[in-house]
């Protein structure tokens, strides 16, 4: 069956990027350092296209969630950190290069529409303009039975918490204080989603925790 | 060598006790929801002079804590709850009854001077006015080579990681989303300190994170 996980690293102060970002840093001061575990692991190398990184518990947990992703969805501040009409946006075909590492669906959430984007390696920007379900909706289509991942950022993840359309939320959680940025676990409105501890990883860079999600 | 820990329990979004805390429910609502993975352990129960509760890890954790602690710190506002003079506090004797489960010289943080308070079991409370340095000082004159402990709350650790002086930081972070109340990792600056994972414990319960703090 087709499960909706959130799966984001952050900081331990709860941030998913720093503050200021620029497209020259989209994430943010300090951002890059939320994901310093990730650029260490082979499977994220090999996931962009390159070779080199280490095995290990890190690199498991990467692999593990792209064999088990069959779709992915996201935010338009995370597809190219733009806003408003896509001819003004300085960065329309996201951040990724013509070979972005998701080679599987992807849809944006966006108030702009927009026709879908064939990137190399297996990758389909696919534009959504009527809301989180709907894209839900067609990503579990797309998933042939794998799970949709929503891979951030913060506002896209806190739409499928308040609307309980979550199964599973893994934070990736740096021993990193960024001070401020956006937050993830913000914003659930008065009754936030229950949870329970499922899976724990740890390495010396990063602790991953994975959380069952109720309602 | 006395090093100084802070040790606390924590939201997963990041909180330290609740939103709107009362003479009645001191930790803010929904915040003992942060400590029932201790409560659940045969070593807290001990500690509070009480038969029952489950081995495993978290009560390794707290045996371990116990064990390792020679002083504790904690703030005025997790004492009582009160603040201003003490003859208008309406809980001067703290929370704990007469024999209080730290059995050991604890160092208030106060604005308020006061004579010390000997108290059933081991415990003694030292009112220190004179900031959190001082306090820090007595407390490991005090601790007999032992570790000292800043227990909370948010306030009273934040001020020994600002200024440095923490050795290690262990989070007790309960799958609980407080949506409010008082957090810990904020209002650390400009240049937060450096945080290594020093060592993971995970339990259905909670997830223990201890890391090395450097400067």
């Amino acid at each position: 069956m087709t499960r909706l996980l959130i799966d984001i690293s952050t900081s331990l102060d709860g941030y998913v990027a720093g503050p200021d970002p620029t497209m020259e840093d989209p994430l943010g001061q300090g951002g890059e350092r939320l994901h310093e575990w990730a650029f260490a692991a082979n499977s994220w190398q090999a996931s962009h296209g390159r070779e080199g990184g280490e095995a290990g518990p890190d690199a498991d947990v990467i692999q593990e969630l792209l064999d088990a992703t069959g779709a992915v969805i996201m935010g338009r501040n995370m597809y190219s950190g733009g806003d408003g009409p896509w001819e003004d946006d300085p960065n329309p075909r996201g951040w990724w290069g013509d070979e972005p590492p998701f080679r599987a669906p992807v849809f944006v959430l966006t108030h702009h529409a927009r026709e879908p984007l064939e990137m190399e390696g297996g990758t389909t920007f696919t534009f959504v303009t009527d809301g989180p379900e709907a894209a839900l909706e067609q990503a579990r289509a797309a998933a042939g039975g794998k799970d949709v991942h929503v891979a951030g950022g913060a506002e896209a993840a806190q739409q499928y918490l308040r609307a309980g359309l979550a199964d599973s939320l893994q934070l990736h959680v740096a021993p990193v204080l960024l001070g401020g940025g956006r937050r993830l676990l913000d914003a659930l409105g008065d009754s936030p989603p229950a949870l329970e501890v499922d899976r724990v990883v740890a390495s010396p860079a990063v602790t991953h925790v994975r959380y069952r999600v109720g309602t």
